[in-house]
């Protein structure tokens, strides 16, 4: 595992459906850690970057009347996410880590084995070597899953981008490959149907836990 | 080799450094070939797409004072490569050698390979195989790489664009990847110092015993 040359750092991955609550408990989590007095990246993917919000666009924006064309090809999805994610770690985490300081984000390369490599069909070996080489191997301390019922989850999605906008059957797959590849990938799987409170308690014992191991 | 269903299409890449005058002979072998009765899609890489112009502006446009930002690290700058090549694949290439249509493309995975694989210092490994998956395995029935002296690719190649302006070492770098790959992944280097048109009576030799053999 490539994480960082810091004894201090960490390196943790907030990761669910659309709708999970993912950004309220980034949230909640880098106020409590810097709370107890470390200094927090918080960040997410994709667009991070001043040029990974142009990409962000491009996968995000779909066809439209002013720009014309078709919408990007799945495989071309994958590499764009792949291309946002190269330089989100070059410009932010890496340098982040090589500080010592703790990173949390909204999202990284579970993202793209859930919606790429599954629930578009790609393949997650295909996308996790892609992957490999955008991060150059770096990888998480923690990915924390959070998982909902599908009805909390249609309730709480916006349909804000391309891809919130897909219908409900890709939406019930992104949620069942993350159930799916859990296990074998070696993500923490948080019960998120409850109050955000609740929830931030459940994942704040989880990451002490890991640090305390 | 995976290329085509029909047995008539052809895929035929034009490669070379910046300068070789490609350009050129993409357009004089695209007007020989019809004239001979074929139906040719004349293409190039990147920014063929609508999808792909603008991953191409995000790639060769670099830093501006109205977006900001560093330029793309090495492996985005690849990343986004092969984004547009998925693309263009897609919308693109493929279409037409299903119809049994020859293709005259102005670069194609050997530019990758040679740009950011040599010059960059990627590896010519790592970048073939994101390049495979981009494509899907579709190879080019010929490679023709138009070889130019030091001298001559300098005083023809314009600064327009970011990987225009890169210094003399990288141009240099770019050539002699060039040559050194030609051996090893099949590709027919030609001697274009000479007149456009001695050039492109060359190449039409090349893809008239290619067709023949």
């Amino acid at each position: 595992m490539s994480t960082t040359r810091s004894p201090t750092a960490r390196f943790i991955v907030l990761e669910g459906a659309d709708g999970s609550g993912k950004s309220t408990q980034v949230a909640r989590l880098a106020e409590r850690l810097r709370a107890e007095g470390r200094t927090v990246v918080e960040t997410f993917e994709p667009g991070a970057t001043a040029l990974g919000a142009r990409i962000r666009a491009l996968v995000l924006d779909g066809p439209s009347a002013s720009v014309g064309g078709a919408a990007p090809d799945a495989t071309t999805e994958a590499l764009l996410m792949a291309a946002d994610r190269a330089q989100h770690v070059a410009e932010v985490v890496r340098p982040a880590l090589d500080r010592g300081d703790w990173v949390v984000c909204d999202r990284f390369v579970p993202s793209s084995l859930v919606y790429q490599g599954v629930a578009r069909g790609l393949g997650v070996d295909a996308v996790a070597a892609a992957n490999a080489w955008a991060t150059g191997g770096l990888d998480p301390h923690l990915v924390v899953v959070l998982d909902v019922d599908d009805a909390v989850a249609d309730s709480r999605r916006s349909q804000s981008d391309r891809l919130e906008r897909e219908g409900s059957g890709f939406h019930a797959a992104v949620r069942a490959g993350y159930r799916d590849l859990a296990r074998s990938q070696g993500w923490v799987l948080v019960d998120a149907n409850g109050s955000a409170e609740s929830v931030a308690g459940h994942i704040w014992s989880i990451v002490i836990g890991g640090t305390d191991a």
